[in-house]
């Protein structure tokens, strides 16, 4: 349920770390087949993609669906989670990707910490992601990418998109915050870009600082991502002017007591 | 000059052939010398990206620029044509893709043949396309994708995009001719998209009727490819009633002479 010290190392050095096949198949069907529930149900935290207006993605679930309350309280992201961050943990934002075959749109270049820096109010980038596959992810069913070593230094200038005004304009195709292309490419540099693939199970976990995007869904699979933001509980949210609804972003700093049953059992 | 058996075979079956630095990092320069000129003179042949304006690519300029019309003259791309189909050929389109770092947008899936039958009247698909790299492609910046062996059976159905008159909209981002979702994912099967990858002066020379498509460049590098499509001569267009513009669709199917001495030197 802990990191080595090459993991924390690698970590440290490259903002993300890659674990392949962390959750079994079965685990995977268990919370696949939640899946047609939560993107059935209309409501403001189930956003839709531009023109097609298919499912893209769900917020918040983990509050009202047992089985994604008990993956958010699983040891094997809550202790990682403590551990990286030196501290109590809380779950800052949940999202369900869909990301689906052939419809999934762009996710442009973004750092998340921009996001929830200047729209929620968090202090410092001391959050993490853990993104876990539901699906293989391949090179064309637009796996997340990422540039190593981004979340190092400042925070990447941005162009506020204009008109881009309202919650709903931080989760559309075209982000209200966007990276700048001499930005991206002064960032980027001679270095690389890498975008980890595997099967189902297997967990992208990822520093809040580190950019990242994904391509379209090109392909007649699937791409469906589960993130789980956790947020150390020192740094929780100053006080905004307009908050985003709690979905997007929760104000209740309640550190999470892990479970130690190592199974997604309904909390 | 000439494609081997075991390359005829390969064609035949995949419906394309990839052939890495078939052309050489000086002839790459030579060609990449030319992009700011053809890519600076404003004309209808010059296609911008949807919403930022900029260079999605150029059309026809084999026609005024004397290094890309010595280009469609090598024997090393008018020989293998004439051995394919069997047949004298001419240049039926010629275009510059630029997709251009951070910026370039995608390209659905399609066959061109589909384009070539309906909107100018080409009898069969019996034409064929030269894409020469003119920067190194990367699983980043937008490579080709193919559905290997897609090139057999019938065309593949497609929805007509509603609102889609007039010859721009075979060329935008949203195209003419959308090849439905569940046609592309039965096409598919089980089977396997690949994109070929590799250095500039590589080649990807692919059948007309093989289902095809990019994503968006998410690099901060370009990927610019020049794409030389050839057709038999006994394959001349048909009449139609509004024939798209001569850049777009040549209507002289006057038999190339190709240039034995392998050189770019302008015609």
């Amino acid at each position: 349920m802990r990191l080595t010290d090459r993991q924390l190392h690698e970590y440290e050095r490259d903002g993300f770390l890659f674990l392949p096949e962390y959750f079994s198949a079965d685990e995977v069907a268990l919370l696949r087949a939640e899946l047609p529930t939560v993107f059935g149900i209309d409501s403001p935290a189930l956003i839709r993609e531009t023109g097609s207006g298919v499912v893209r993605g769900v917020h918040g679930v983990h509050e009202s669906n047992p089985v994604f309350a008990a993956l958010v309280r699983q040891a094997r992201m809550v202790e990682p989670a403590r551990q990286l961050l030196d501290d109590d943990v809380y779950v800052h934002q949940f999202k369900i990707n869909a990301k689906l075959a052939l419809i999934g749109d762009v996710w442009e270049w973004h750092q998340d910490f921009r996001f929830w820096h200047e729209e929620d109010g968090m202090p410092e980038p001391r959050a993490l992601t853990f993104g876990l596959f539901l699906d293989e992810v391949d090179e064309f069913n637009g796996p997340l990418m990422l540039v190593p070593g981004s979340h190092h230094g400042e925070l990447a200038e941005v162009s506020r998109q204009p008109g881009a005004e309202g919650w709903a304009s931080t989760l559309t195709s075209s982000l209200k915050y966007q990276v700048r292309a001499e930005t991206l490419a002064r960032t980027i540099g001679d270095g690389s870009i890498v975008a980890p693939k595997g099967p189902a199970g297997s967990v992208l976990l990822f520093h809040s600082k580190i950019l990242h995007g994904s391509a379209p869904n090109m392909s007649p699979r699937n791409r469906t991502i589960v993130l789980t933001t956790y947020n150390s509980v020192s740094n929780a949210l100053a006080d905004v002017p307009e908050p985003r609804p709690e979905f997007l972003a929760s104000r209740r700093p309640v550190p999470l007591v892990s479970r130690t049953a190592d199974d997604l059992a309904p909390v």
